[in-house]
């Protein structure tokens, strides 16, 4: 195989990780702190790295096979999560090298798992370090899910294929023009956000931040209270919107800006998310009413938001809602694997694909009832073939054994059951807080042992490139031919 | 639709329950035991009920379609378990009538979850009862999925149908053979297992009711400890070997003995059982013998003997093993939701469906590095058409919702997360013994609320009935032709 292309893909995106550090060396810089040092150090370091790396592989052809891109999607995530960990490591927050890693990783995952406490005193080139971090990797989610997965066939994601987009050089050619869409798009909504937040009364620095972490469902936020600092109910108003903008399928925006067609409830996706949204709401609300001596309004805030923040997989708080009972902590578990909208920043199983396994089981009743007739399984009008279900459910299985696997494998560092299986599902799925008093909303990853969190590192990475994507790396035959 | 033959059967099992009351009756009987009267009321009643349903609703024509099976099935274990529940309720046990359904239910789907403790006091006649429930309810539940399930395409239980088997004339007469066949090798294969754990140590009584429940997958022992009671090694491995026995499908041992095939080891389902035995048995046994202070004999007794009680769902403890901490925990709780053989006294998912499940994924795997090539799934040499595969990704998707659904069912009585979801997972899969303090292999489920109890009744006929039996009951359409 030939590797050119994607040595040379590593040194662009290291390059820009350089170029990127300059922005936190400068704010550090301009306040007088002193990890203005190693960012600016660590961004010279990643200059001259990733530009030797573009002048040594320089390629013309720019063709790239499905092998290739499966190992880019998988080094380019870990590549950037290691020069992003680097001036984490350098700075003066005292982390050990598997914590700085853990949370570039969950920066770059989307995921806002977090090691870091006393965020308050925390210099303010980290915090914005964490929030561009968390952009960068929604923006790169997205593209990974419009232009790779489909081309791929991952999971179903074939559902999303243009008709034309068949052939390599047109997926090349319709990804530059995609992606420079999206960038504009992207930018111009993280800039109306923030513009919100700060008109609603937050300083320009927690716009900034809070508007690059909701728009990219991440979830890392500027205080250790995470959203639950901001106690205006308009702003939490707000971070809802936005948070589940974030986990709608962006190519909605983008062709309500250049087709100027609105096309969001005419989505399955769109449609059933806001029914599952509407259908929690109103039960946990309800539920929180009853057990709690919240108003109505109240209740209803503080469940919408935490209800948006799960299903969007972002992660902020603004309670700690595993203190309402069993009840609706199963249910914040239940929402954490469904996730959003495939096409989005947002993770988990997808919205799309609960959607269609709903469909099969619904064909078997008729079918149960009616042994001779012929049912047919549509999604979005387009009729399903039986191959296409496959790679949906066979993804949906996956899925469940990752998170098998993952569980028993933090069961075996020591945590409890509880922990062991909201942590994987919580890192697979790029949501952030799991269940427990360790890694519940009101706590951090910090005190988990070191070999945990390289079990969550793999699985944040695993969850946010849909797992087949690197599993097939590890089969014999992909290296081979 | 003609319910005529469906009041029938109802009137013949219903006969059947009453005739077997009769036996408890008399050992009570014979050791001057006051529930002698109730056993003996009990049996008249259904003997006068299930008698007047016969004659009243005699028929000629003795075609069932698949609508009228379905119906047969769910209503047939309700009105014998609410039958079977009724000595139990009037007996001395002191028992509130949903506390003896449950005990019922528990018994004829083969589960084996006990309201009851100080078995040591209890009448024979009651110990027998819970036995003979348990006996009947594992025939019933080989019948049902050799003969009914196939028949209805359920869960993809149509890959078990003999070619000639596709019209309703030939499944009839098939199975009254079939079914002959299996009561002398279920009735045989009992007495061998009663005569073994006799010469190895066990009363008369102790040991036909274990035969009765250890083939039956079912699990009630006569004593507190459960098999613990039995300290003898040798009994313990005769158990394992039974339990396992009781696993495999049953149609293999009529092959066995009616033409002289042996074919145990070309059924996937089989080799795919023994290897995930084999496995846990060598991991777990190394754990068990690190951490605690165990030799290696009783570690590796303690492990297979756990190991093969819950794979084969029986549920039989002889330790717990939820004290062995959080690693074999979950290895245990993962085996519940495997469970055995298709076509076995077993429940859980099943095998069969679990290696298609693993046959997709790896498919998906060729074809993400093959995008062009075609590959073909192959079961037990046979190739999977795709609608037999969608019928067993979709059972899945099913059971995991359903195990969901229950989990926040019970969460809502007040049950913690970990004893939600294990008391769900175990009644799916008609296990027994879930995990936690209350509900886990060193209690059980008397102090459950009223609510909770129902809702496990309604969970072990669903899981028994393989659920969609059941669901299609409650579609409309059912109803409607």
């Amino acid at each position: 195989m030939k590797l050119q292309i994607v040595w040379y893909t590593l040194g662009v995106l290291v390059a820009v990780v350089g170029l990127a550090e300059m922005v936190p060396a400068i704010v550090d810089w301009r306040l007088g702190h002193e990890n203005a040092r190693d960012f600016f150090l660590n961004g010279i370091l990643c200059l001259f790295f990733g530009g030797s790396l573009i002048l040594s592989h320089r390629v013309r052809d720019r063709q790239v096979n499905a092998r290739q891109m499966f190992l880019m999607a998988l080094s380019g995530w870990l590549v950037v999560s290691v020069f992003c960990a680097m001036p984490l490591y350098m700075s003066d927050l005292g982390l050990s090298f598997v914590e700085a890693l853990f949370e570039a990783v969950s920066g770059v995952t989307t995921t806002g798992a977090t090691v870091l406490s006393n965020l308050d005193e925390v210099s303010r080139g980290v915090l914005l370090w964490r929030s561009m971090m968390q952009w960068a990797g929604g923006l790169g989610i997205i593209a990974f899910a419009v232009v790779l997965l489909p081309y791929l066939k991952v999971g179903g994601m074939q559902l999303f294929r243009s008709e034309s987009s068949g052939h390599s050089d047109k997926v090349v050619a319709r990804s530059t023009q995609f992606l420079e869409g999206l960038l504009k798009v992207y930018i111009a909504m993280t800039l109306v956000c923030a513009g919100v937040y700060y008109l609603l009364g937050m300083s320009g620095f927690d716009a900034f931040n809070h508007a690059m972490t909701t728009l990219s469902t991440g979830g890392f936020s500027t205080h250790d209270a995470s959203f639950g600092y901001f106690e205006d109910p308009a702003l939490q108003y707000a971070a809802v919107f936005f948070m589940i903008l974030g986990a709608l399928p962006f190519v909605l925006y983008l062709r309500l800006i250049y087709q100027r067609r609105v096309l969001f409830f005419r989505d399955e996706q769109v449609r059933m998310l806001m029914l599952c949204l509407c259908l929690a709401v109103f039960f946990l609300t309800l539920w929180l009413w009853a057990v709690t001596s919240y108003t109505l309004e109240v209740s209803f805030r503080m469940i919408v938001f935490s209800v948006s923040s799960i299903m969007s997989t972002t992660g902020y708080t603004v309670a700690d809602y595993t203190l309402w009972g069993g009840f609706t902590t199963l249910a914040f578990l239940l929402m954490m694997y469904v996730g959003g909208c495939a096409g989005s920043t947002a993770g988990g199983m997808k919205v799309m694909r609960m959607v269609i396994s709903a469909k099969v089981v619904a064909r078997q009743f008729r079918t149960l009832l009616y042994p001779n007739g012929v049912f047919v399984l549509n999604y979005q009008g387009r009729r399903l073939d039986s191959y296409t279900v496959l790679t949906v459910l066979g993804f949906l299985s996956l899925y469940v054994g990752a998170n098998v696997l993952m569980t028993v494998a933090l069961a075996l560092t020591g945590l409890d059951f509880e922990t062991s299986m909201s942590a994987a599902a919580a890192a697979l799925a790029n949501v952030g807080p799991g269940i427990g008093e360790q890694i519940g909303p009101a706590g951090n990853y910090a005190d988990l042992s070191d070999m945990a969190k390289w079990i969550l590192c793999a699985g944040m990475i695993a969850g946010r490139l849909e797992i087949l994507t690197i599993l097939v790396l590890f089969s014999p035959s992909y290296w081979r031919a």
